[in-house]
C-alpha cells in the first residue's frame, strides 16, 4: 500500500503525476492540496488569507467560516473533482471524497492558537484541528471494490463540524489506519533543501534516527513537515520520499529513488 | 427507496429538508442543485453565466471550461460538503459523490446546440450532456453500509470528461436504476402553478396519463420539468411529489401530500 500526497503549489505537475499511477500495480490512496487554488479564489473574492503564528513558531491559515467555504470550493470541489476526472481519463476509478463524507476523517478541534499580538498573548479560535482517526472500514469497502480514494481536506470535528487540517496530518492518521509502507510526498521542490534556496543542496538521504535533529534546524512550515514525517516512522512507515510534484514523471522518480529518501 | 431532490435556489431551507430527512426509516438518495451559489460565484468572478435557447425552446447554461469549473466549485463543492456536514450533525452518515466520481453518473456529451444567433442558426457545442447510466453496484455498496448518497453534477461522458447535466435528467437515470417507487421534489414553490406568479394557482394532483397534455400548456425550463417527469412514470415511479423547498418541514410536508402529488 502506498499514499501519494500531492502538493497544492500550481507547479505540481498534476496530469504527469496521475500518468504515472496509471501504470502502477500496488494499491494507493491520494491525499491532495489545493492551497494555490484556494489563495487565489479567497482573493478574487476580496477575503485575502490570514496566516497565524503560534507561540511555538508554528504557523497556519485563521480558518473562518468563510474560508472554509472557500476550501471546500477550491479542496473538496474544483481541485478534488478535476483529479479525479483525469484519473478517470486514465482508468483509475478515482472516488473523491472529504473528510466530511462518511466521517472519513475524524479530528478534534483546536481549542485556540495562542498567538501574539503585538506582545499581548491572544487565543484565537477559529475552524481548524487535527486529525484522530480515519473511516477505514469505508476505505477498505472502497479499495476492495476497484476504487481509487482521493482525499482532501476539510474533516470533520467531534461536533460533527468541518474543520481545516494540515495534509501532512491527514497523512499520519491515514497511514496509521492503512499501514502503508510507502509515503509518496510530491512537492515544488526537489526534496528536502539544506538550504531551501538552492536546489543543488538536496538531501539525497535521511535515515529515519535522524529525523529529530533535523526537525530542530528548521522553521516554520518545513518544521512541521519534518515532525509529520518523523510521526510516520513512529507508526510504522518504512520509506517516505519526498519527491519533486513538478517533473515529467514524479511517481516513477519518486519509485525510484529520486529526491529525498527517508528510512 | 425515495430519491429525493433538492433545488438550487437560495430560499431552500436546507436546515429543515436535512432535520425531516435524520427522522425518515426508509432508505433514500438525495440529488441537489447548487444553482444560486454557481450564479453568484460565476457573478464574483466576472464571469457572469451565459443562457442557450435550442431551437425547440429549451434553455440551458452555456457550459465552458470555466462554467465547469465554477459548477466543481459550488455543487461537488460548497454545497455538497455543506448538506453532508448538516447530515453528520443530524446522524445521518452521508457521502456526497459527483456523477464523474467512480462513474457514478454516466452520460453523452451533446453534440452540438442548435440556437438562433439573430435569424442565423448555428451550432454551439459545450460541456453538457444528457446521464445514460448510474454505477447502481456503488450506490448499492453504499446503501447496504448504511450511508446516504448525496449526489450533484458534474457527470461523466464518454470520452471520461466532466460535462454539466439537468439534475431532472439525474434523478431520471438514478430512478431507473433504484427503482425508487418515489420522488419528492423539493423547489422554490409550493409546487405546480397554474399561473407561476399565482401561488393560489397551486395544482394539487396530476394524473400521470395528463403529464403530456401539461407539458405542451407550459414553456421552457417549466416544459423541461415536466418532461423529465413524465419520464419518471415511464419507468415504473408511481409517485412524484412537488413541494416547497422553503417551509419549516419540507419532506414532512410531501410525504404527507402537500404540494402537486403525481400519481
Amino acid at each position: 500500500m502506498i499514499i501519494v500526497k500531492i502538493g497544492g503549489g500550481k507547479e505540481i505537475n498534476i496530469e504527469a503525476i496521475i500518468e504515472d499511477l496509471a501504470g502502477i500495480t500496488e494499491k494507493y490512496v491520494i491525499v491532495h492540496g489545493a492551497n494555490a487554488l484556494r489563495d487565489k479564489l479567497a482573493r478574487d473574492l476580496g477575503q485575502p488569507k490570514q496566516v497565524l503564528t503560534s507561540v511555538k513558531g508554528y504557523t497556519s491559515v485563521y480558518s473562518d467560516e468563510k474560508l472554509l467555504d472557500v476550501m471546500m470550493m477550491t479542496y473538496a470541489g474544483l481541485r478534488n473533482k478535476r483529479i479525479v476526472e483525469l484519473c478517470q481519463r486514465h482508468g483509475i476509478d478515482a472516488v473523491g471524497l472529504s473528510g466530511l463524507d462518511g466521517r472519513m476523517v475524524r479530528g478534534k478541534r483546536n481549542k485556540g492558537i495562542r498567538v501574539y499580538q503585538g506582545k499581548k498573548l491572544k487565543i484565537i479560535r477559529d475552524f481548524s484541528g487535527k486529525p484522530v482517526s480515519v473511516n477505514a472500514p469505508l476505505l477498505r469497502l472502497l479499495l476492495d471494490n476497484g476504487y481509487v480514494p482521493i482525499l482532501t481536506v476539510p474533516i470533520i470535528d467531534e461536533q460533527r463540524t468541518a474543520i481545516n487540517t494540515e495534509n501532512d496530518d491527514v497523512v499520519r492518521v491515514l497511514q496509521q489506519a492503512l499501514q502503508a509502507e510507502t509515503v509518496i510526498n510530491l512537492i515544488e521542490a526537489p526534496g528536502f533543501l539544506e538550504d531551501r534556496n538552492d536546489a543543488a543542496s538536496l538531501i539525497k538521504n535521511i535515515p529515519s534516527s535522524e529525523l529529530a535533529s533535523r526537525e530542530n534546524q528548521v522553521e516554520g512550515r518545513m518544521k512541521r513537515k519534518m515532525l509529520a514525517v518523523r510521526k510516520l516512522f513512529e507508526q510504522g512507515a518504512t520509506k517516505v520520499v519526498i519527491s519533486d510534484g513538478r517533473s515529467d514523471h514524479p511517481v516513477r522518480d519518486a519509485m525510484a529513488g529520486k529526491g529525498t529518501v527517508i528510512g
